[in-house]
């Protein structure tokens, strides 16, 4: 089985390389948009300003066959999937963030570590809270 | 853009209809098993029991192109960005669950919503919790 993604729309954060990136999701970080494309506005509808939202996008550029590696956070060696590193088999990336305003297409959000245009490619209400790790 | 995404595993429940999956996670809900691929178990170095974990998985034969329907939990009319549904444009589940188990390629945990068999994409360590609603 292979499936395929495709974006339903892209996420503008102030980041223009990989190394100004933070690590981690920052709750008061700088605003971010997501930008939603235009045939998949009325997917939208229910969401609301205050609301948490889980959302998933893609890693562009990045390497899929790396299994294990140091953590950045911590040293050790570990194996991809016990890290959320960006290299991984599929490098889907899941934040959790809180809807701060919704204007036309774009829903803004605080505090996302990716660059800016990386491919969005799902939102959904969330179910879970971020805990302190 | 788009991407292939390729299981890394698969996803062992008691449920074998679509009508026999519960509608959420069940944290003590029945034994589900993690199936890692055999290529991909270096991935898993570092994962402990008692972790929390989230997992995003696939889901088959669902209708993409759905933007808008009724919630089955409240009747209301929304987005599916608004919905947890399986109907969506990238079908990718999402759920945090705790280790119980890790047995050779396989990882047990507890109360999946999902069909036995179901593609599993990715296994990280949770950076969240679960909250009411």
């Amino acid at each position: 089985m292979e499936a395929l993604v495709r974006p339903i729309g892209s996420i503008e954060t102030p980041y223009k390389k990989l190394n100004e990136c933070p690590r981690n999701i920052e709750p008061n970080g700088p605003v971010c948009k997501l930008v939603i494309s235009k045939d998949l506005i009325d997917g939208l509808y229910g969401l609301s300003v205050g609301q948490d939202i889980l959302i998933l996008y893609w890693f562009d550029n990045v390497d899929r066959n790396i299994l294990q590696k140091h953590s950045k956070k911590t040293g050790e060696f570990s194996g991809v999937f016990a890290l959320r590193s960006q290299n991984r088999p599929n490098p889907i990336g899941a934040a959790i963030v809180k809807i701060e305003s919704i204007e036309n297409e774009s829903i803004y959000v605080k505090g996302l570590d990716c660059l800016s245009g990386t491919p969005l490619l799902d939102i959904k209400p969330a179910k879970f809270s971020e805990i302190n790790r």
